[in-house]
């Protein structure tokens, strides 16, 4: 879902507009609008809002399709508008939006910090910033890959360890280890090996999307009280959060930046999965 | 699982014990034994200790499998041995002793209580003590029930209400109801339809255990940060808990007794589900 990061510059501001000016650096995540009124939204979760509207391939209430990242200009309600922390690199900051805020959320509302044991699945877009931030929460952090190659980017991103998940006998070695699991995979995949790596009451939450419906066994998640959970995006307090704690540790998401002539070429490498970890679309040229 | 929910009278101590005595009327949950010094058992989590013993078809440690109920006489460590509650009929206190604990456990640890829409699916030997349980720790209480007829059974027992799960108009029109939802049906059942009536962090726990895996979309538990979690059993301090809770409001678990002579009858009726709630087994003849 490309376009529903983006950062750029005030170039217009309405007579309510109290938080902005003219010229300042801002952020918007993946929601643009919600009714304001209902329970999720005056508990600040708009994104569960039965009207939220998306930054991209929204609807924007006048019959037309929001647009995104692709818009060279984009009208919204300040309420969804963040202001750029200071010293990060702003196309490094745009993939915190949903990324960032899609792997805080679930990392802060289940507790982890110091002395939680958490494991992330899969270094793409999400899992490599879910790393670095339950990181920041600090906790300790492994990462299960299927891929040995990436061991190295997973400590650099300050994992303790990775696991090939792929291999019986290092996941059998993780037995009831993890307080939580962030499991980022979009792919179809079995969970039973997970669940057993969890200690009692642990849990794993999917952020990543599979396109099937996953198989879950009673007895993988009775014993030990275990759970499965879902989480996805986040609501603007936590958003903003998630902000103020990467500003304060210089957390930003490895990008690679594109402009728009490369956008096609870009576009199928992301097909490919070829990409670390979020590519960039560049208009300000 | 007949024979790991036990009621009886002391007859014998060793020199070890210090809380009984001779004559002491006393129940006993399907634990019998842990290692007590693993991390479960030292947060009174004995159930889920990797060596823990069951009080039926279990290994006693001698080579032999534990009897439970079917003995006439049981030897075991006081710890995992409760003082009957005053005032309640020890027949019908002998299914709390799992039944009891195992609905108990996952309501009190999600936090049920006063302002918690609880759903319970299904209204057997586990269902219907969950019902009261939930009324007794303050929460609203529904039943979902295949059973038309079980909807009167559901209001005596202190439900609000109950849903007939195959009406999908009466299932859509819970959308987002509840806090918490304790799923007892041991059947192979769709989960899908009950995630729909979970409100934004909501969660249903599996206490029945299904012979087969069972399907969870994805998008059935991200968009409302939903969760599935399992449970079973409780452990010393928590099954405590729960007895001193039954003996405040006076809950019992609703049962027939029946003789060792019509055992085979029971067995079979309880195979054709076929009970209202829990047989037991009264073996002082």
């Amino acid at each position: 879902m490309p376009g529903h990061e983006i950062v750029g510059e005030i170039t217009e501001v309405g007579s309510g507009v109290s938080r902005f000016s003219i010229g300042d650096q801002v952020a918007v995540g993946n929601i643009v609008g919600s009714c304001g009124r209902c329970a999720a939204c005056r508990a600040g979760r708009e994104n569960w809002c039965a009207q939220v509207t998306l930054t991209y391939g929204g609807s924007d209430g006048s019959g037309n399709t929001t647009q995104g990242g692709y818009s060279s200009e984009y009208v919204l309600d300040e309420h969804f508008v963040y202001r750029l922390p200071e010293g990060l690199d702003p196309a490094e900051v745009a993939p915190l939006m949903c990324a960032g805020v899609t792997t805080y959320s679930p990392l802060r509302r289940r507790g982890v910090g110091q002395g939680t044991a958490v494991g992330v699945v899969g270094l793409g877009g999400l899992g490599h910033v879910g790393v670095k931030l339950a990181r920041a929460l600090g906790a300790e952090v492994s990462v299960f890959t299927t891929s040995p190659g990436k061991a190295e980017t997973a400590l650099a991103l300050g994992a303790e360890d990775a696991v090939v998940s792929t291999d019986a006998s290092q996941m059998a070695a993780q037995t009831g280890r993890f307080d939580f699991i962030l499991d980022t995979v979009g792919a179809p995949h079995e969970l039973g090996p997970y669940f057993d790596t969890l200690g009692i009451d642990g849990t794993l939450c999917l952020v990543g999307i599979t396109p099937e419906a996953l198989r879950v066994d009673p007895m993988s998640l009775i014993p030990g009280a275990k759970s499965l959970a879902g989480s996805g995006s986040g609501g603007v307090p936590e958003t903003q959060e998630m902000l103020d704690l990467c500003a304060e540790h210089g957390i930003t998401a490895d990008v690679e930046r594109v402009t728009p002539d490369r956008l096609d070429e870009a576009l199928d490498r992301l097909a490919r999965n070829d990409v670390r970890h979020r590519f960039v679309l560049d208009l300000t040229g």
